[in-house]
């Protein structure tokens, strides 16, 4: 199949309501924030046998390629407002793979209202990476930064914590002792991740520093600590656990080191920030998404993991890297 | 060395000048068009082995990946603002490289009037994946389609065509026939092709139709015929030649069919581009660049490659595919 026929049939229905993408058929597109808004832009590479596995369904790989994206818009305050989208496909590639792949897109695109407005495709051996650039609008100076986290501010994060690494993380013996029903929960996780961008507006003026936890918690947390130039302190028992988590986790001999991995793990995509003690349960009124209190900002640098007692829990890894 | 540090010591001074940039220390940057303006995007994926090979130097690797993108910006109308770069690395590529990599990107956005915006920053066996994003300005509704060219335009092409191509396509017997300058010339148009930047303001309201020659002279012109609804009819004699061009269609026994490899070889970076008669002449005014008038726009589709006796000459391949 000719690569410019799928472009058209293909790729160009994905730039549906946005006019300055010219249905793909130029080389270069156009657009603008609306008044008063600037653009929020993000990146994230997705590279096949690292970030995903050769058998993860394409559909599901496409979807988190927008989802990690427009976990970082949400996680920054802004709206979605276009995406662009640069592949290289394994070479031989059949197209009902590359349809499937579209069709993750289509699903996505439509449910968090973000469209296609350019990009570049090409094949290679033996590759297969997508390059996603997020843009987001937000009112011109609203973005939510690393950087404004201050002593006094209390630490907070979205939803659950642990069950996507666990889904790479998880041993067999453990696979073998766990219900299909929670295994699945953590697969779920990994492979289609849950932007909170209903919590983008939420965020704005409430949040100090905001991140979205893609490396691990306890990593993303050092982000926030060193740009801001203060100490997190977090307790671990406080990091909110799904069903499958609490499950996991009372298999572990040493629970402490349990919750370590997951602090550790990565590929969350709940969005954890810092406030004022009442902006949590702000956030969580005004997005419906489930906020937890799990610790407090101090003076001083770096992330410490406390036990019950209050004791800094030792970490063989902060997170999660590809370096 | 720590990606992070690369990133902070490396990368970060590259966004100097882009505020909304925040140092790369942050999981988003900001930007906005100036007033009056709009933002015109274009993607360009060069993959190591495919785009550029595994020895081309890294300084001009990046180099070119800037110069690919801001060429097409160059050729829509639009001024250099800020781009976008994601890289897989190849695992275990020694910081010496990157750093090297890095030099050819300081180098030429100083050169090119532009500034890191952000991006994302991976390893990966085996694979060398540069993936830039280029945001240029242009005052609003002044985009340089593909589409506007009209019958009665007459069809530019700026500089000269064919050495890029020369360089991958040349034989070993030709190659040493040639004089070594000659040669010198078909890799420095290959590895570090001229962006046509100093064009962008002059062809706006002044071309039709335009972009910039990658795939092949004829390619191009057929993408702006099928956009446009058009026929180009190109004169293959007129069609602009440097003198290694000139050197090597000496050296070929059917000289139509060497005007037809160098029209269809791909890689030229110059804008080709349809407007009145008058256009070529005020863009080569105004711009500085040369410019030669090598064809014309007619009702009809497709494009026409015709030798001086006005007679169409055969084409193998219409220009250079990934696919």
């Amino acid at each position: 199949v000719d690569e410019f026929a799928f472009i058209r049939e293909r790729l160009a229905p994905l730039s549906r309501g946005l006019p300055g993408a010219r249905m793909l058929t130029d080389d270069a597109a156009t657009i603008a924030p609306p008044d008063g808004h600037e653009l929020v832009v993000t990146a994230d590479v997705l590279v096949g046998g690292v970030h995903f596995r050769q058998d993860d369904p394409l559909d599901l790989v496409a979807g988190k390629a927008l989802r990690v994206n427009l976990s970082d818009l949400a996680a920054k305050g802004a709206e979605p407002l276009a995406y662009l989208l640069s592949i290289v496909w394994p070479r031989g590639l059949p197209v009902e793979a590359k349809s499937k792949f579209v069709d993750g897109l289509a699903r996505d695109q439509a449910r968090f209202g973000i469209a296609l407005l350019g990009g570049d495709t090409t094949a290679a051996a033996d590759h297969f990476v997508v390059s996603v650039i997020a843009m987001g609008a937000a009112p011109t100076g609203s973005f939510v930064p690393r950087s404004g986290a201050r002593p006094g501010d209390l630490v907070f994060v979205t939803g659950e914590i642990g069950d996507a690494g666990l889904e790479i993380a998880a041993s067999a013996d453990e696979r073998h002792i766990l219900p299909p029903a929670l295994l699945g929960m953590m697969a779920s996780r990994y492979l289609t991740p849950e932007p909170r961008t209903a919590c983008a507006q939420a965020l704005r003026g409430r949040a100090t520093a905001a991140l979205d936890v893609s490396d691990g918690l306890v990593a993303d947390a050092g982000h926030i600590a060193e740009t801001s130039g203060v100490r997190l302190a977090i307790e671990a028992e406080k990091i909110p656990l799904s069903h499958a988590g609490r499950a996991w986790l009372s298999l572990q001999g040493d629970r402490n080191a349990g919750l370590a991995t997951l602090a550790t793990g990565g590929d969350d995509y709940e969005i954890l920030f810092c406030g004022p003690p009442d902006a949590g349960e702000a956030v969580a009124r005004e997005s419906g998404v489930s906020v937890t209190a799990i610790g407090r900002v101090e003076a001083g640098e770096g992330v410490v993991l406390l036990n019950k007692a209050g004791v800094e829990i030792p970490l063989v890894k902060r997170g999660y890297t590809h370096f």
